[in-house]
């Protein structure tokens, strides 16, 4: 009871961070010697130090550590990073019992921080319970590539555009403030060269301001064939431009151009999967939905419907010759917005 | 309070006859002496003694009637129809007050029955609160058509059919019977040809046993071009064939063949307008629901969503060349039914 307790302590720590530690996991500790917290800490932002650290850091007396039980609401790590190996700290300031959340599913820990502490005489229990706060965190290293969430606004008829080359307001601003935070919650977002010159999107979160916000991926096929003065190219969040034709042409530091006579949506995935890249959001538009069905590429649908019906002229949410088979999903949410629906499909097969 | 308490029993009297009233309303009444409940009566069936009746013939004696009062749902009806005028018949009985939910919309009475009542001296009040219980009947009076339901089955992409001329298993058993309550809540259900030839449905109300089931109206190019071993035409339910060529052929009592050259949503809202049905339930295909938006005939959407991806190549709900400028609508409900959802939205404009 007592340790479930501290450890919920420690993930209220853990979720100060939400939007800033990047492709870091967020993590919480709490330092507990009889019966009384002496310390909390939490891993503030990518590149700072981790959880144990700072709650060490919040000691006191460093000399209070010793025989202290330490909740953390993730493995510590044990290998030279950004940071030195936390285990081997925990295990030098005297340490006596270690409560653990989760295994660090990264392999560069992946136990060894365990193995470490209890080598060294540290009590280890491992008591789960913090798995969700690094959902696709975990999902990256277990499945070995990003966790991918496909979004689109339709209408009671399955449309996202009235009319094929033209943008389409659909959903409300309810609708538009939550896709914010789904933008923030991912790291990369995706959209096609049709949806880029169709809707030209700024493709950022405009509800806060985030350090690390999410790369706006855009697949084109000849980068320097892009008009300059489109929204995209005007923040100064990084862009990479999946290419088909080799670029000539000097891009400002925040855009980089990767070129690739063919972007399969493997080849996009692979791509990612190199640069670490946890979690992609698909936003466009219905050709690229189809592709990455097809692909068997979607994890998670967020959709927002808005009460209008468009009929049967307008461009359907997926387009193109799909192959679907067996693709069954389960209903995670529903809620209303403000008049719109959100529906959360998570992929079952 | 009293006088909405009693209403309120009135409104509970009404509802027991649901299903069995046809094209006539839900109506309920209570008869009231010095506080107390002297009877219940409610208009049980298509053809049988009105409310008012049925409380007055529930009295012990109908000397009590002198002086009470009467609660209903619905104004007493002033014209000789299946029954003679209950306006009349509570004057005769000596009720000395009328406290009356709304007035009857049907032209042949409409305020007739208030009117012949207070002449004979009766106090009538009318205090609303019961127009819900016959909200399609209230909308045929008042729009002079009926009120018009579109439902469809269709995945998380908006489709209706994976593939175009053959059947897809879209929704699970929960929505399979819930559709079934949707069907005998109305007056006629309309398919169109394909959809008639594709999914060969019976058409039925298979969860109850209904005195007067809905309608089944199919819309086809020549009626006795038809199989006569499609399941529609195994029932003993009525059948209307709306067909486009003149029918030569010998059909069963409960199958009625209606020509014309040209079927409009048009013509069959008039058709149905004579036929004095008050509320029809479309369900499909695709191109008939692009002809109801279309023709801006379309009151309520009830969607069952299966959490499944269909994709490009797929069926949509609404298929063909459509009309749909400002067809807004309002989301009225959101259920979800053991695993799908189904959104009922209600036209606002």
């Amino acid at each position: 009871m007592e340790d479930l307790q501290f450890l919920n302590l420690a993930i209220m720590e853990a979720q100060k961070a939400r939007d800033s530690t990047w492709t870091n996991p967020l993590v919480g500790a709490v330092i507990v010697k009889n019966h009384k917290v002496l310390a909390t800490g939490y891993h503030h932002k990518f590149g700072q130090v981790h959880a144990e650290i700072d709650a060490l850091n919040n000691l006191a007396d460093i000399h209070d550590a010793r025989n202290a039980t330490i909740y953390i609401t993730l493995e510590p790590c044990s290998h030279y990073g950004k940071t030195p190996p936390c285990a081997n700290r925990l295990i030098t300031v005297g340490i006596k019992r270690v409560v653990i959340g989760q295994k660090d599913p990264n392999p560069l820990v992946a136990g060894k921080g365990i193995t470490l502490l209890e080598n060294a005489g540290v009590s280890v229990d491992l008591i789960g319970h913090t798995e969700y706060l690094n959902m696709k965190y975990n999902f990256f290293f277990k499945n070995k590539r990003p966790f991918i969430t496909l979004k689109y606004a339709m209408t009671l008829d399955g449309k996202i555009n009235q009319y094929k080359s033209s943008r389409s307001i659909i959903s409300n601003y309810t609708s538009y403030l939550d896709t914010q935070n789904l933008r923030a919650d991912n790291q990369a977002i995706l959209i096609g060269e049709t949806t880029l010159i169709a809707d030209n999107p700024q493709l950022n979160v405009r509800t806060k301001t985030m350090e690390f916000p999410p790369i706006k991926i855009i697949l084109v096929n000849s980068a320097d064939s892009l008009d300059s003065s489109l929204n995209i190219f005007q923040g100064t969040e990084p862009v990479w431009i999946l290419s088909r034709r080799i670029s000539k042409k000097h891009w400002p530091k925040n855009i980089q151009v990767y070129s690739n006579s063919h972007w399969s949506v493997k080849d996009i995935i692979n791509f990612l999967n190199k640069k670490e890249i946890q979690s992609l959001l698909v936003e466009g538009g219905s050709s690229i939905h189809a592709k990455f069905v097809s692909a068997n590429l979607v994890d998670e649908l967020v959709i927002y419907i808005a009460p209008k019906i468009f009929g049967g002229s307008s461009l359907p949410a997926i387009y193109g010759v799909t192959n679907s088979n067996n693709f069954d999903m389960t209903i995670k949410d529903i809620s209303q917005l403000d008049g719109d629906i959100r529906i959360i499909a998570r992929r079952t097969n």
